[in-house]
């Protein structure tokens, strides 16, 4: 199949900047963000455009049994792939680096790779896949880290594929008729390797381009229901009041309390509570959160989550609701390969851009496929730290300079570099 | 028209418990209750049954333009009406006698009055308007009231008819398919009666049969948007955070601590609570909530009100969000005419019920009435107070005693009786 390749000019980077304005405007928002979540019509336009830029590079495309997208570029055919990638999928109203430029750097980082194989500029020792992962925002379909939860296993695909949205849509439902579920299992990975924008301001604060992302922070996750009783919000004297969502605020204020006691380790957050009935005049019957707690050390964890635990017997005690809590997720902090930082750090050097070892506080696909293979983790600035918005931005010198020390990482573990490294 | 009525005996006790049972089969809920949001199917359904009882009563069905349902018994060409009733539309998983007993106690009073001046037993100066509110409960179309508050003059029609729901479906949208909007004003009200559950203890705990109603509670009730920035909920730093949950959270737990500092006196609650984009792993940019105040004093209301103000400020700080919030409603104490409570209080005497004077702190149709036409309410006991809850309750006897008793005020309503007095 090689010897019968055309070779396709690897793209440039005035080519790399107009593809990420074209992917920019799928789903895009007045306020310069976009906004396409998981299988919703922008997504899914979307990936039939990245196909098109996959195939037009010579790369095949294609999706596993969840609906990860894989661009494959084989040249020894029976050998693992380098899987670099990212997500395309994006929270409510956010921003347009947020995954999308990690899989669009992934996809021209192997274009290049690709074509100078092909020109014998350099050798593969491994195929290649770039991977636009499924589902890592988890807003619509929840849990995040979907797609790659389920190709590394953690996830199970049946279980996967029943999740619903808010209105009932299971991940099947929304996904078969739009051709993206496939029937195998992905190519198998030798490596893995993935960039994104920082999410922080780490790397603002001290002008350093390239972050090589060492280890992720512990995490805690809650799915906590706090359970009252419906009562006339007017007539019902305040003692007989079984308020789920007075729990649900002490909690809420609680956690940010949480977080002020450990400045700068301990990362709190409820992004998501629902309250039911939510009627002006009824006192809540229930009311359910996601309580995250995030944190650089695993003993703060400890402590934090002790003191959570005393707290919700508190709150039970005076808001006189039951509480029920599950975690849902309850991660370590968690390192990268040595070998695959320190290869990352000598492509930085020598492109001459300036870096430092940060550790992600954010979830990313390649958290979990580091549990599967050595993995390259690398960021890039964020304007400010802000992400989950419209107004996340990086500048277009950090998109070039990540892109070109991506393009190293994935040469030089398509060249099997890593090879005969442990960990 | 009188002269040529078919005599029709007046229903019996026996018949009533069983069309109360009837009716609570509309929108029944496994738990015992109801959930019959205005214009929904068991709604609708239950208007189509109720305007058939009222015809088979021999009562003419009429609508006005906003969708209350009048059962009419002219018996004096050209006079105003003594308007008695109630609204049937419920909360969600709601209980069934709020509303729903106070239109079936009016019906049958008014069969009753009517069977007695056709059988010359009894003479009616006025016409008699058994009366079905639109959407009292506000829940699914807010704000509540809103069929008395267009018939009184208080919400003007065309604001009424283009409330949406949260899917966007206006009133005129949900109510012009069934039928129900008429094109007229509805009757001309002389008086108005209304009988409701107290919803709260009151009465049971001094073992009283028929609340007296006096006045209703002073109320503020506020619109609040709380404005912050979309964030990722894990790796922006808290410093950078303008989270609109936790925000809105500080504002619910100092709402529950305003009400504990006036004991018995300040009702507060925060019942519905919307947050965007709600997604696991964002910072909330917006949460709006309904708060109310109600507040047996109007003295202590307007601290009430100067305490959050200066909260709203706090928190604004804190939270380091915005607060927007407006006044959607704002009463102080508001008396029902003195004449009607008397006139109340001897019904209650003479059938040898015990009773007593009693404020309401739930909204009513009859504080809209009582605000055109001299207006008499009553109540009587709720098991436990337990309301806006499918395990609110009522006992037999009590419904009975309180139908009897609305009966022979309609009975003097309609004779004249309040004619001449002055509230």
């Amino acid at each position: 199949m090689t010897g019968t390749r055309t070779m396709i000019p690897a793209p440039s980077v005035a080519d790399f900047l107009r593809d990420f304005e074209t992917m920019s405007a799928f789903g895009a928002t007045p306020a310069g963000g976009v906004e396409r979540q998981a299988a919703s019509s922008a997504d899914i336009e979307q990936r039939r455009w990245f196909a098109g830029l996959l195939e037009a590079n010579g790369f095949r495309v294609e999706y596993d049994r969840i609906g990860n997208q894989f661009g494959l570029f084989d040249v020894a055919p029976g050998e693992p792939y380098v899987v670099v990638g990212s997500h395309m999928d994006s929270q409510p109203t956010a921003g347009r680096f947020d995954g999308a430029y990690g899989v669009l750097s992934a996809a021209h980082a192997a274009f290049r790779v690709a074509a100078e194989h092909a020109s014998g500029t350099s050798t593969l020792r491994y195929n290649l896949a770039v991977v636009n992962w499924f589902n890592e925002e988890g807003s619509r379909f929840a849990p995040s880290m979907m797609g790659s939860s389920v190709y590394t296993g953690v996830m199970p695909l049946e279980k996967a594929l029943a999740i619903q949205d808010h209105t009932g849509v299971t991940v099947e439902e929304a996904m078969r008729p739009t051709g993206f579920l496939g029937d195998g299992d992905g190519p198998t990975a030798a490596y893995s390797a993935e960039i994104h924008i920082e999410q922080g301001r780490i790397l603002e604060n001290s002008q350093i381009t390239i972050g090589l992302v060492t280890a992720s922070w512990a995490a805690s996750k809650y799915r906590v229901v706090v359970r009252g009783e419906q009562a006339h919000s007017g007539a019902t004297v305040m003692e007989d009041r079984h308020d789920a969502l007075y729990g649900a605020s002490l909690l809420v204020v609680f956690a940010r309390e949480l977080a002020d006691r450990f400045p700068g380790v301990l990362h709190t957050a409820v992004g998501q509570l629902d309250v039911y009935p939510n009627s002006p005049v009824v006192v809540a019957s229930e009311t359910t959160l996601l309580l995250d707690l995030r944190c650089a050390d695993e003993i703060v964890l400890a402590e934090a989550n002790a003191l959570l635990d005393a707290r919700f017997s508190e709150i039970e005690s005076i808001a006189r609701v039951t509480i029920e809590r599950a975690l849902s997720h309850n991660w370590g902090v968690n390192p990268y390969q040595t070998a695959g930082v320190e290869l990352a750090r000598s492509s930085a050097e020598a492109a001459g851009y300036s870096h430092a070892e940060i550790m992600t506080v954010a979830g990313h696909d390649s958290i979990n496929m580091k549990e599967v293979v050595p993995t390259v983790m690398l960021f890039v600035p964020s304007v400010e730290g802000i992400s989950h918005n419209e107004g996340e931005y990086t500048r277009d010198e950090d998109l070039i300079a990540g892109a070109a020390v991506l393009t190293d990482v994935v040469r030089r573990l398509g060249a099997g570099e890593l090879d005969g490294e442990n960990g």
